[in-house]
């Protein structure tokens, strides 16, 4: 192996092998010296790299981040140049769920750096900021989806947008077999049905006058 | 202290210790000599109870479930003799989110469990039994729901039930400040308002024709 060897491609080599470990036992053992196992280099070399467990977490779980962003990127750009927003918040819907090694590997991270967060203020803050990220970018897709006539003009886009991030709350009932993963994507279409409905854009009906109310959704 | 205390009371408090500290620093990191300690026990004694951190833990869970149980019993006991089905629900989903101390002890002790289950078959099969009980009393709610005519017959029992579930994600949106208490409620009553819309039922027409499709939620 050459000497000088890219610093960052080193790291994200390590934040894999960190993903694999976390993925079969989980981030609360982990620990620094089986992660340079996994990635195949001296717990000194990679001590170099990160000073701490913790930093080498916060790395793996922004990496983790950065690699879902581009999985969604990517699936977005399979959806053609003006994607319907339904197909849109789905395809970011299900990158949050455990339904592949990668995202499962994320997910677990996440899942243990929100217990992490209760009792560190750092990692609550970190946290907090990548979450409320997230949130703004699916919000913005409800937003622009009302105003583009695509869902009802009395839709609420932060209850709405809400109500999407708490449906990742199938992690835990994948990751514990309670939900299959293909009746998780069957619920997760449901609700996108049920929020896109009684409005005339289901048809590319662009611009229509979106003020329906079929749908009881303000009531209670 | 008479030396003949009641061991299930004994085992009590010890619980409601484990909860305590569980909700200042997580489940994470918890360890027997400070649950002992929260306690006002010596650490002998608490080992008197429990062998070993797990079993503490274990029983932690349960009782937390039974209490659960007792405060949603409490809760649907103030709805009355026959108590709408939405109602019903809605007091289920609440009390599975952080909103008060107990409940946010139970779903940090949950959560950690989760973690937990991933690398350990034992944790995994209690946690998903409880989880799978869980869903058999909500399943059991809406397909009763469904019979009575509360909700539009198209309505997929099982469908509907991981949707109720999976909205306990709101639980990470909570600890981490991403959508408040207020927030939190008002998205669980407009999923509740969704789920129940386009069927006769709201006005107590009991055993209505509960066909109705205004709503599409069964498109593609």
């Amino acid at each position: 192996m050459p000497k000088q060897v890219d610093h960052q491609e080193r790291r994200e080599t390590i934040a894999r092998a960190l993903w694999r470990v976390v993925e079969r036992r989980g981030a609360t053992h982990l620990t620094m010296r089986e992660v340079a196992q996994e990635a195949g280099i001296s717990l000194g070399q990679l001590q170099h790299y990160f000073g701490s467990r913790s930093q080498m977490l916060s790395f793996a779980m922004d990496f983790a981040g950065e690699q879902s962003g581009l999985r969604v990127g990517r699936a977005l750009g399979a959806l053609g140049e003006r994607p319907h927003p339904r197909d849109v918040l789905r395809a970011m819907l299900l990158e949050m769920l455990p339904l592949h090694a990668d995202a499962r590997a994320t997910s677990r991270m996440s899942a243990a750096y929100v217990l992490e967060a209760l009792h560190d203020e750092e990692v609550h803050a970190r946290a907090r900021g990548a979450l409320l990220q997230g949130r703004a970018l699916v919000e913005e897709v409800v937003r622009r989806a009302i105003a583009d006539g695509y869902l009802a003009a009395d839709r609420d886009p932060a209850v709405e947008t809400d109500l999407l991030l708490a449906l990742t709350g199938f992690a835990t009932l994948l990751e514990l077999d309670v939900v299959g993963p293909a009746a998780a994507r069957t619920a997760v279409d449901r609700h996108l049905d049920r929020l896109f409905a009684a409005t005339g854009a289901a048809t590319g009906n662009l611009g229509a006058d979106a003020d329906a109310d079929a749908d009881a959704g303000a009531g209670g």
